[in-house]
């Protein structure tokens, strides 16, 4: 699944390093757009000495959000070896997905289904939780 | 399931206001009461900017519980909406679960099945773990 | 599944009290030996007052490694009692198991199956992540 098929419209797209500071100021300008409701990374979650993305966007986050980074290790066998954070900032959701192109695809796929992730982004926006939940 | 379904006594029940300080203090005082094993939350640990349950209750916490943690976000496909935190204060245990009856039926269900929850409490009371052990 | 089934080499192996001064300056010890990759730990992370290893252990992590953890807490019903930490340290890998041999084979074989172990630790040693992503 790619961005282009779901109902999200991308307003910005950008590429930085795999440099802390530079993803962490990066992120704080996007957030501070309040045209933005949702921020997705990819890469820069593995192993490696280079992938400081969690440690980087982690410190950003005033609210955890536990389960979509259940949801992401949930979806597939090889997705435990991505670190990921997921969270909100100043009303902004914020999720990291791996680089790998399937990876990726995975994991939209599992934040899709079942509506888990426009819920979360109504939720973070301000809607009423009890409305939401009568369909649930 | 109902509390009042399980071996579980209630011995002090509140309902507090959506507001971080009055859940820290509250949560505070009930820990102080060394009579309390258990202290279980429900509420106010969805996406909505009201619900800081898991941010006022966090802090307190001196051992992380992600294992129940785990439990609960497995609980129901919609579990991940949650953003539990479960943990240690003193050796009173805490678990922070959702607002919604549906979900905290599911939820009670998933801690209660297999002895989790009895176990985790044996052991945070005090128990021998190797003599729990034997039988597991 | 024992360590001695596996393709590890056991170059150091310890045993230290329940003690959390002396978790941590164990650890520390076996961090800057650079020739040591991996860390495993077993005991010290259940419910009880005397479990103090993720405490002792989670402050040196300088990398969370959730997804680890996630198969950990999977790997059996009652994994759920244990509250493993695992992440990064140094470029050396940490893993805490439980302290019940039939945990440990449970979380060793969740481990190893895959190669989730091995592509973690290649990563966290240095390899390149695109030449590893090519066969997954
Ligand atoms: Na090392």
């Amino acid at each position: 699944m790619k961005i282009s098929e779901t109902r999200l419209t991308v307003v910005e797209s950008l590429i930085v390093p795999d440099e802390s500071g530079v993803i962490t100021s990066t992120i704080k300008s996007l957030v501070e757009l309040k045209s933005i409701d949702l921020i997705i990374t990819t890469g820069g979650t593995g192993f490696g000495i280079r992938d400081v993305t969690p440690e980087a966007i982690g410190p950003l986050l005033q609210k955890q959000a536990p389960g979509l980074v259940h949801l992401l290790l949930s979806s597939s066998p090889k997705a435990v070896l991505s670190r990921p954070v997921a969270g909100i900032c100043d009303q902004t959701l914020i999720i990291t997905l791996p680089g790998s192109p399937k990876a990726v695809d995975e994991c939209l796929e599992a934040l899709l289904s079942g509506g888990i992730l426009d819920h979360a982004l109504a939720l973070s926006r301000g809607a009423d939780s009890r409305h939401l939940h009568e369909n649930s």
